[in-house]
């Protein structure tokens, strides 16, 4: 069994880090932190969790992290890396859902997050946690940077025409909308039901911290910087993620369709819909899959398309849970068939 | 391994026992019928079921059924009657979840389903599916009465005061709140999203067809027929049910905290929550539970229980999956420790 | 025409009192404060008044407000209680949306708002702003204590009956729910979309501030102490409450729907629905207007009256546009004759 | 006063035309035509109405329309142009909310709308009702085509950088986001609340009705055939219509902010933001209005509109009361003053 900690387990990506883990035939449950909430049962924040997990949360404690296994952090950016040179250090394999780890040059970090990185000496050990493209370098890592959400649909949506030189790197698009649990759990007027609901915007449009990470990410598959358009947009729901991504071709004669399902074919959590589909995002909420459909709308150059993740699974805690079956050579589905709550 | 058949398989009950029997580890399914959709596959209907099940759907189809150990009926009321008296003569169990075999008095039946009951010599059999009450008989039914949603929350509620006479049986209250997906998946005005979203409504104020089946329930309780007044409304969201019950205690002195916790202690799928808390829906959205919290607001004499379910796990499909495993002598629990969504 | 202030034009009463009185063809806008947006211009916060709005916030000023005819007082509890005495010194009259002067006993006040009242001299004289009941008074009032939206769906909803004593007053039960606006635009867990939409729960069942309202305001009525049960709920939407009451006739010859027709008939924000209507809060979205249906379940002897508001319309702000259309002497429906918007 | 009839009012444009003209200060409403109400009170199928129409819908009567000074169409495509040539030959103007008359040549008519026109000599006589090109040919029109809701946001949201030539007219892309009141009012399992709520996703990828309808927009402004990628998305929410648009600036050197701000300071419907702004579709709920905001992400060549409108409103029935105003000589924002609901 597999000794999990979990720092900072009150918000959002650590409640389903929980849902997950605890019945997670590998794992055992070690320790959850939070100090705001120390002492209170887990179960009493979060009710969903009664007669499912026990813990209560506790202050983090470097002694008690350094006891398990593996230890996520589900905190607020820039907190991870305060801790993690200790604990790998310790022995004490990391997986951070937050950005720390993301970007491998500590300016264009502090540039966008708005602080100096506390161990840019870790940045290049980091592997980047997307296991479609980094699987191998995953099974070894001591320190995972979990993706964002937005760099996850984007990467696995563009993947297989970066991957092939099919499209102009220069011009793309992704116009990109999210549930607002990805603004997270904590008191805002912005993302009250009162504000929120019953509408739609964009914003950071005139830049937001997953542009960075996600030309970073398209940078490492074509070798060139790309030049991507990025809006992102808030849904008027909690959960799900999608994302419409537009490119164009170089060459028009390729079956795009084709490409994809190759592409994909042995990947457990990425589902390529047939020929003409679209995916809704009620069809992942709850479970660690990414759906995607390619089309040419009227058969012409633009291919779009379209990528769905629920945000808080395979774009933040599923994800992290496939990312530690890999690093400790568990079957990658392991604790993560669940299937979508629909309706 | 259990070979199980669904009939009526379009409809959200239908999609709900697919996703609970599809991972549930002692049932093999066998057959999923739908008139209207025979020959196109399950998962092209609901593709949160791709990659889960592979069946396709087809016209029903008495000898397949037959080869199952128990069929589901996930029709509309109505129509199971006309399957089950060959069903079960050829050893097949069966768990309605309509309302066919709910009642026990054909006359009763036929006023409010505004229709002749097909086989009344089988409502005597027939066991009505509340585990809380009924699981001694339920270990051996051939046919099971899967309970509605509203007389779930309603009886699971009273059933400590009742079984104990501590109430005024002639001055119940039951007014409920049902997500909209207790209507069903059929094409209807009243429901659509610009309908129904964003407004609350009672229904059914004169007369809902779940009254007769609540007070047939709480007669069996306490002997004597209930006064009952029973109110549903429609709320704005997909899944959930909230009934806030009013009773007033005959004696003041109990500790009606206390009696529902000794009451429910051994039940797997009730649970009582600490003195002073509020269930929320969302706490057991996806999950086979029904959360409540009994109240004395001022310390009076009227008691306040609020009793919550997902109306399409324990108010249907995971109230019949847990009545199948009754019915084969499993773990109650088995393949439902399904932790709800949240958020 | 009329120079009206508004104090605390960040929240919901607030921007929804801007919406009313920048249309209304007698009022001109004088002023509108806020500590916390002084210097920002109302549609900078509030893009809907982009061009119907010209002001801006200031912070609030004695001499300012003073200089106009009516101040509404669209603060947090325990604000307005500072500023009155010297305002009404002035000359200048007073609506208060919030608690300070509902509550005519300044024990019972301290009680439940957790602070000694400032002006408890003036309780008597101000008049409880419920047009329906008090419109006589109003004409002539120096300071008016608008409603809660609570109060004012059991009060009208019960007025009917309890004038004519025809139910049983000890055994009054009244089940509210109420759309998230009504929690205030203030940052909070508890209401973020992520936490409050597609789910639903009671909250305050142990003791609500409205209760003591409430029962004042039915006490009037009757003169006597009603026994009253009220438990409210939080709706998934953003506008609406729908408040059902139970009530025990104490003679069922009665014809209680021609009763609240007659009663109502030449109120124009009370709207009595025909025979076996159920009224949908979308019904009044954005309307000021209280609609309301009166039931006997299988003709029994209890009452079931179903009254909805739009909480921030009939439930705050449009009623105190409607009590200063009184107290100035304006026709009533002055300014206020918007339709529900539907869908 | 105008005398104004609605043909087909039973669904969500007309319903919308009701309110907006009940309260129409030169409107009088003659008629309201709808077969499948015939007889019904309009206030009984849409309760917001109680108080405000005392219309009931009747059948549709060539006399009686014709006794109309303007008819509104809120019909299905394909049946306003069985009426419209009696009716203009009787002498009585028509504004088209559907289809029929929005496309100038019958074949693409047939191509996308599966019917031969039935008049196709009126084409070229129509006037496209898009205020904002079109004033001047509206003033004498008898018959007007009211634009769809997508091509609202496009065209409006385009205009000022076609108009002077500033983007390359081969690369546009318009990704387009609706509530699922555009659906319209009818029975459909696809825009349920179980359904279409919690969800989001593209539909009509490989082509949409309103593909054509724009392009034919954009070419009258521009002269040449323009590239345009058209991806339309269902938003889980009542109303609210966001399109956000990408354009390639063929010269970096122009202030678009400034551009955009010039062309529209004279448009009382359109509304420029000030720069860095995004709109919220919830500032438009309700009203006849179309907010836009400019963007250059990273100071690039791609430009970033967003434009949004209530579909309803502005994108229907709003934009049909605007152009009667201009058919009629009246002030063009007569009875259109209507301030957004929000929250």
């Amino acid at each position: 069994m597999i000794k999990a900690g979990i720092v900072g387990g009150t918000g959002y990506t650590g409640v389903e880090l929980l849902r997950l883990l605890s019945t997670h035939p590998e794992v055992v449950l070690g320790v959850i932190t939070s100090r705001s909430a120390a002492g209170t049962p887990v179960a009493e924040v979060f009710p969903n969790l009664r007669g499912h997990v026990d813990l209560a949360f506790s202050a983090p404690d470097m002694a008690v992290l350094a006891g398990c296994d593996v230890v996520f952090f589900a905190t607020p950016n820039g907190t991870a890396m305060h801790w993690v040179p200790d604990l790998l250090a310790r022995g004490t394999r990391v997986i951070d859902l937050a950005a720390d780890f993301r970007l491998k040059d500590p300016q264009v970090w502090q540039q966008w997050y708005g602080m100096a990185h506390e161990c840019p000496e870790l940045l290049d050990e980091a592997v980047y946690g997307l296991p479609e493209i980094n699987r191998e370098a995953l099974r070894t890592a001591r320190l995972v940077a979990n993706p964002g959400c937005y760099p996850t649909t984007v990467q696995l949506g563009l993947l297989p025409l970066l991957e092939r030189g099919l499209v102009d790197t220069g011009r793309l698009i992704a116009d990109a909308k999210s549930g607002v649990s990805g603004a997270g759990r904590k008191a805002a007027v912005s993302t009250l039901l009162a504000e929120a609901s019953e509408s739609f915007k964009a914003y950071g449009v005139t830049g937001h911290r997953h542009h960075p990470e996600i030309c970073q990410g398209l940078r490492e598959i074509t070798g060139v910087e790309p030049g991507l358009t990025f809006v992102p947009h808030l849904l008027p729901m909690i959960r799900g993620m999608h994302t419409t991504l537009y490119a164009e071709l170089l060459d028009e004669t390729h079956d795009v369709q084709q490409l994809y399902v190759a592409r994909y074919q042995d990947e457990p959590f990425v589902d390529v819909l047939p020929s003409g589909a679209t995916p809704e995002t009620r069809s992942v909420r709850g479970a660690n899959m990414c759906r995607i459909a390619v089309h040419r709308p009227l058969g012409g150059r633009v291919v779009v398309v379209l990528s769905i993740i629920d945000n808080l699974v395979k774009g933040a805690s599923g994800q992290a849970v496939q990312n530690m079956n890999i690093m400790f050579g568990l079957a990658e589905t392991t604790g993560l068939d669940h299937i979508a709550i629909m309706p």
